[in-house]
């Protein structure tokens, strides 16, 4: 689904970071596609229902500005309210890095589109946590598996997600849509990064 | 329901902007509300149905971040592509105003939540139109009647709102939950506006 809208690429990538990646991601421009956007949420929805419970939260975190469509289904469908938490390099002028309600005690669930490094989730979590807010699980679509969980983990963090981009290349090339080396090239990365 | 919710409070404010305001709106608390949420996301839905015509778009932009979340929840109940134009001083790295997917000839209903002087719709607007979009609509929850209205009017778009601030005012002061002074305000406010 994501090959087709060109959201999931394979080739050789510059991110922005200056790091050479396999392959690349935009999910941004998934809710341009009103069928993927309802199936991507219904898979999100599944997640937080059955893998996080809907009793282990009170609220959906968002992550701006990928992660807010996602998660105001998601919040929408499920009844729970939605917050967002900025990063802290847009926060401008009086801008609060929180906006919506929270109160200490509170147990939030944070959604994002993707994980990487678990850098920006992470940033989420110490805000919210600084809220008095209790924050256990996280939920991307796909984990792009570079040390994110493990992050997530040692700060006492749940990663839930709906795919990781090996399962996803690993389907891709049994169904021949990727070559043995496209493959290959992801399995490298992520090895890579793991070891690292 | 948004002066329960503290989303609307009058008083004397001071704006960013360093303007002096007899009330203050921040719809960036009504996504914690799920059922207050679900009621404004209606009211879109039923503004995009009744005033705009769902023959007269293609595709709903959303204005981040406070947008976001309603145009999300419009774009999916109505089954339209969604996608975002970034506030141009947002604009990070090799981010790009536009996110999502867009054609020539496609026409674009913007959506924000509130309008005050138009400037934040008017620039997304040139960007979609710089695309070869074509935008004669835009939606927001409250008019605030700063001018926005005539300005979007100037450019060729027509601007819907659920209400302005003046008929909420009117509304909230004769069921006696703002003073007359308080009213009288708001009508001052809008009326050195229009006039300047």
């Amino acid at each position: 689904m994501l090959v087709r809208l060109g959201a999931l690429q394979f080739g050789m990538f510059k991110l922005t970071s200056g790091k050479i990646s396999p392959y690349y991601i935009d999910l941004r421009i998934v809710p341009s596609f009103p069928s993927v956007f309802k199936r991507i949420c219904d898979l999100y929805v599944k997640l937080l229902e059955e893998e996080v419970g809907l009793d282990s939260f009170d609220r959906i975190a968002g992550i701006p500005t990928a992660g807010i469509p996602f998660a105001s289904i998601a919040a929408f469908l499920l009844d729970k309210p939605l917050l967002y938490v900025r990063k802290e390099e847009r926060v401008h002028g009086r801008e609060r890095r929180i906006e919506g309600v929270v109160k200490p005690g509170d147990k939030v669930v944070v959604l994002d589109d993707l994980i990487t490094t678990g850098k920006s989730i992470l940033s989420a979590v110490r805000v919210l946590r600084g809220e008095g807010v209790v924050v256990e699980d996280a939920v991307v679509l796909i984990d792009r598996m570079e040390g994110g969980s493990e992050k997530l983990g040692e700060d006492g963090v749940k990663l839930h997600s709906v795919a990781s981009i090996l399962d996803i290349a690993e389907t891709l090339s049994h169904s021949g849509v990727i070559t043995d080396e496209q493959y290959k090239a992801i399995v490298r990365q992520v090895k890579g990064t793991i070891r690292s």
